[in-house]
């Protein structure tokens, strides 16, 4: 079954690595057709894909008539504008903004953790955070020891950010060679050379939304509604990759070994840890990888039944594209299946 | 009073900040003798301090006749060597290196902290490790409140490994600008763009040596031996300037309004934490201050006594060469006093 499939921000950092992640999974494709909102065009005006240049049109009520399969690696703003008409004329949407990721009947899916999720066949899937994916994938082989409390620190590349941010780090990069960086064009601190512990906006309690995304995209995806989790969300001066420093505290004592065991077996999951021989992650070794990676795992000197451990990921791709492709690979799946099942073809 | 001075590691990033700090702060020096081992000097033959040329020396047993006090800013081996002999002859030595910190005799002191602990007018004095200090600046007021568990995750600066490090980091940062730089020199992951969660040699518990440090140095100054603490220390591509997430369990609730208040009255720390205007406390902004900055506190989602917080510290000032001086300067007021009180000029 080949489908026709459609790229809302096609020209932003993610929908880029979208295009080439399609290529590299061979995935089925009919028809292509990138989408660019006014705001979100940086002016490219076709992208490559499988040897030919796809223009890319600025997206109208009329794009997604006839597309199997919308990808939306836009801004909230533009999604709200748009999945509500692209699901209406029969395209499933998964979104890669957080404009859906709260709302109870939309799936929030990271397959290796929670495709059942997919089951009845949503018309419209939610993508995690770039940071939560890799942390819900170290966390949900956890969930037989009993996850009690969870505490994050993260280091996340500029990517993260989008192609402004990092930007925004390259231009601070070059500014900063010979002497401190200037304050960013928005009068923020400076990315490079430096540790910004704001990301997004700040919420009245004084999290950021950053932080909060971490903490309710958590608990959806592991299915623990009442989980303990809190989280310190810093941009750190790195291209791409997302880094992060977890204690968990387990209703059940798990050894190192044990944890380690049980990651080696979790789809998604690469460990490297190994001390004795001076491996551990780090983002920049996952960039371009479409795997998280956990290592320096050891028992929490401050808690008998906590565990701390380091987890990576390239955030553009396992923490994006890679993920939203893969959700797509099993709606196709299911889909065929379900045509299948009714006789059709 | 006016003392004799010696710096052994002079020609090192700390040793070059203490010879800056001591003229910031008008030390009363009688005669300075800068001092290199063989190892550590970096081929400086002088070093400028208040408007003239002091030549560096090798070290040599006679180095310390007549010294009042040794600031030794340099490595472990080192430190060893020397710190017996230059007391045996009369000085009191201020060791910025590791080797003495967890002898039991031995005072392990921030000034703002636990000055009491120089009471008896010690011969040596360790003082503790870059990112220590500013976590036990930001713990020590909580004390009233009872420390039951504290996490920290640290973004600690290339300049906190030496002038080695910090070259690691400029040229992979100029080896990084068009392309992924490449491995480092001792084949460890580059350190430009991206993040290293190994900091100094790993231990047998599978924590690095650096995560020790923070562990048994925040127990010994914080006079908590058994303090509930565990660190996970990574490296990011900063020059100067350390940051670390802390969460924190009380015994008591403490609001973050109490912590802020607690923090104010607590001198050598500064409370940077505004969300409403945009104030948090970054690495960059905190280089070549002598405070250590708070901010982004809040409550921990994850525990109802828990809060979280965000410190900053200059690693080779307040992280090293300044609260170092600050030792200086409070044994001079005691030697003073001793002196005053048993009649001596």
């Amino acid at each position: 079954m080949s489908l026709s499939v459609a790229i809302l921000g096609a020209t932003g950092l993610v929908g880029r690595t979208a295009l080439r992640i399609l290529d590299e999974r061979r995935f089925p494709i009919r028809e292509l057709r990138l989408l660019a909102s006014d705001r979100a065009d940086r002016g490219a005006r076709s992208l490559a894909f499988r040897g030919r240049e796809v223009p890319v049109d600025p997206v109208t009520p009329e794009s997604f008539a006839q597309v199997d399969l919308a990808f939306f690696t836009c801004s909230n703003e533009v999604s709200q504008a748009w999945a509500e008409r692209a699901q209406a004329v029969g395209a499933r949407v998964i979104d890669n903004s957080s404009a859906f990721r709260y709302v109870d009947v939309v799936p929030l899916v990271v397959p290796e953790v929670n495709a059942e999720r997919l089951g009845p066949l949503p018309t419209l899937v939610a993508n995690p955070n770039c940071s939560t994916i890799a942390i819900v994938l170290a966390l949900a082989p956890l969930r037989p020891w009993g996850i009690e409390q969870v505490h994050v620190a993260t280091y996340q590349s500029a990517s993260g950010g989008g192609g402004d941010t990092l930007q925004d780090l390259e231009s601070g990069i070059q500014a900063g060679l010979d002497h401190d960086p200037p304050r960013r064009a928005d009068g923020s601190p400076a990315l490079a050379f430096n540790v910004v512990p704001k990301i997004d906006r700040f919420e009245s309690n004084g999290y950021t939304r950053e932080e909060m995304k971490i903490v309710w995209e958590s608990r959806k995806i592991l299915d623990l509604p009442e989980l303990a989790i809190s989280a310190t969300a810093a941009r750190v001066p790195v291209r791409v990759g997302h880094a992060a420093a977890l204690s968990v505290t387990l209703r059940q004592a798990i050894s190192p070994d044990e944890a380690r065991a049980a990651w080696a077996k979790s789809p998604g999951l690469e460990v490297v840890d190994d001390p004795s021989s001076d491996r551990y992650p780090t983002p920049l070794e996952v960039a371009g990888r479409d795997v998280a990676r956990v290592g320096r795992v050891r028992h929490d000197l401050a808690h008998p039944r906590g565990l701390l451990f380091f987890v990576v990921s390239d955030n553009l791709r396992k923490g994006a594209a890679t993920n939203a492709i893969q959700i797509a690979e099993r709606l196709a799946d299911l889909a065929a299946q379900a045509a299948g099942a009714t006789g059709e073809r």
